[in-house]
């Protein structure tokens, strides 16, 4: 198969036509696909439906005497810290167990750092201009975030291997408003990459302006294999101490993609000095998370490997819908030099890269042929991807059938939009 | 018996004998009794034992469809918001369910007006100076956020009725930096008195110089009645917008002295342009709240009358209790001219007022006798009790006849330091 861009105007109108074909035939099925959605779908929830009557009447005291139905405990009950401590391969002193949402944990902290400042800091960073480092494609949510507290978001390119090492450490290293940064390292959201060690290494020793720059490392996909061997990551907490700045990763996690989406448990792991600030903090906001849900994550996983074992039987569920958007991009737009796409190992999501000022048009095509896709842009700062090429596939929730159907009509609707850009 | 004020020198000498011996024989005994905690007992949570296996396996979906366990619901499930609504007299729509800790939203209330401001307001708060009324004696937790944030605390008096109206209207009339004041409206902490009517209405309606002026109004023992009537408190929901003042009002409350102290559930209501503000900001820090827990609580009290009736065997727990307080007061210090003391007829505190100036001395000589208090101060801002005369104790903990005991040794105390002060 010859690239679009090799075709002859005659090949490419015969092509269109059939596509047009393909496409119009897509439309009259009155389809209605959702491919936005980064859930889980019911059958992977359904390997926790134990939980669901967990952690079981009269079963309410933790290993350490605690009664978990009462108030207290601000930072989590010790044995799920152990718990967390294994995860993210660190200390359980280093952790703090929070309520359902890390995306939450995530908003607190830059709010405590707004409000408060951080260690190693002068103060309050709202006194000043802040930014925030943003490798793009990266995850909406997080850039949701510094849109929503003003915080100007700087653009970064990724690559194979992670981040621009280039363009970050030129940034951090001139502006003192830089004060943080993005990092889904593992799996990345959406392109499904893990960071190199070098990337990891450069990272955590790079040289900046701010003495109170903070890398929020994002693990959300650290036991979230598709396969039996992981993407290994290098730990960031330790090669930070290392390198001497052990203050400068906030390490965040959560079960939601492991238990229950909507009831998990979050948690972040950090530094001795970053711990004991955000406890200070936390102590104001609660009187302490939920901590029978922490009992129930307890009973249910017993430890990391019941966590591991566990996570295999969500891969077998993903597997073949990841594989099923592979197949059909492979043999749709393999070889035609109109699209890339990412085949990850891990996480939630496939991205796929088309010619330069498609994205938009694919996704209004798709819909207009009853495939929802996250809008086009979604994945960067103030939804503009600069270049329109970026879209982020969620093959998670849907059945594998329906999978591979929808990205059929991506797929013709990426060639269609091909085309016309080529035309143009 | 006449007051310790009209009492010879050599009775007071020989009483304070008396006393001092009977406080030896408490310190011979080697108690160790805590009155410093305002938590359900064991017994008390025992009564929502059966929560710990809800909602049960194969049990996720909500009356709406929702499938609980995966993401979503930012503001709570349809169902929750209903059972909450008839908590607070209120509309489902005027409802945010939030996780397990109503300090966590009034905290984030708080932190959201500090940097973007509320409705009726010219942008965030923490542009200018920002004071709040602390009705005192109060709640600890309440004014520590205050400090936290750097808020000023002016104290406002506490009488039977509620906090002083002439005092707040002439504050709030004169001062636009004050923008908030903290209320816990029934069965207040630590007092147990009611707010009045008059009071609602007066603190819905009065003028003030800030325009988004904000009453955080904790209605943390909304339903926790310890007698079979309840103390009428008027909807200041209702009141604030007959008065003009719709957006005035933030309630909040939880289940949390409900069902599970560490496992409750959390709400807040307002008016609709309240809602939307919160909403919107909470939709940026979380994908939502713990939805399989508010199923738990659908299933375990279906409704207000199933809170009633669960609430009704925690007064039975907890009448016995406060009882033991006002005995064991009654008998020790009634008509001593010492001392006066709340009888709450709901809430978990009963609340003791000394001479002026014995407060922090009952704490230490109890502290050395075996019973722990609550830090004199500790319910004013800044943990400085203008008078140092008030004391907070929580009986619900420990079992009646060691709250009898622990106010019997306090009463002890109370008169050995009135003894002392009156003596100087």
């Amino acid at each position: 198969m010859s690239t679009f861009q090799s075709l002859s105007a005659a090949d490419a109108a015969s092509l269109s036509q059939q596509l047009q074909a393909r496409y119009d035939a897509f439309k009259a099925r009155g389809l209605k696909l959702d491919m936005t959605r980064g859930k889980p779908s019911s059958a992977q929830l359904d390997l926790a439906s134990a939980m669901l009557d967990l952690p079981g009447a009269g079963d309410f005291t933790a290993a350490d005497g605690t009664d978990t139905r009462n108030y207290g405990g601000v930072d989590g009950l010790p044995e799920m810290k152990v718990i967390v401590a294994a995860l993210l391969e660190t200390d359980p002193a280093n952790v703090i167990v929070g309520g359902n949402s890390s995306l939450q944990m995530m908003h607190d902290t830059i709010v405590r750092a707004l409000l408060h400042g951080v260690p190693d800091g002068t103060g309050p960073w709202s006194r000043g201009a802040v930014k925030f480092l943003c490798p793009s494609p990266g995850y909406d949510r997080h850039f949701a975030i510094c849109e929503h507290f003003g915080i100007e978001m700087i653009v970064v390119d990724m690559d194979d291997n992670g981040p621009d090492l280039a363009q970050v450490q030129k940034l951090v290293a001139a502006d003192a408003a830089i004060k943080g940064m993005w990092c889904v390292p593992k799996y990345s959201n959406p392109t499904g990459i893990t960071y190199s060690d070098e990337v990891v290494r450069a990272l955590a020793s790079m040289k900046t302006a701010a003495p109170d720059f903070r890398i929020f490392w994002d693990n959300a996909y650290v036991v979230h294999d598709l396969f039996d061997t992981t993407d290994p990551l290098l730990n960031i907490l330790r090669v930070a101490a290392e390198a001497g700045h052990p203050n400068r990763p906030l390490v965040f996690a959560s079960t939601s993609k492991i238990s229950l989406a909507g009831a998990g448990i979050a948690a972040m792991a950090a530094s001795s000095a970053n711990v004991a600030d955000a406890r200070r903090h936390i102590g104001i906001q609660t009187i302490g998370p939920d901590k029978v849900n922490q009992l129930r994550h307890i009973r249910f996983f017993k430890d990391l490997a019941g966590i591991r074992a566990h996570m295999a039987r969500h891969a077998a569920l993903l597997r073949p819908k990841f594989e099923a958007v592979d197949r059909v991009f492979t043999q749709e737009l393999g070889g035609k030099g109109i699209a890339t796409w990412t085949k990850p190992r891990g996480g939630y999501f496939v991205s796929l890269d088309t010619l330069d000022g498609c994205a938009a048009d694919v996704v209004r095509l798709a819909d207009a042929a009853g495939v929802r896709l996250t809008g086009a842009g979604a994945t960067y700062p103030r939804q503009k991807d600069p270049r329109d090429r970026n879209l982020r596939m969620a093959p998670s929730l849907p059945p594998a059938d329906q999978v591979a159907l929808a990205m059929e009509v991506v797929a013709v609707c990426v060639q269609l939009a091909s085309l016309r850009a080529l035309a143009k």
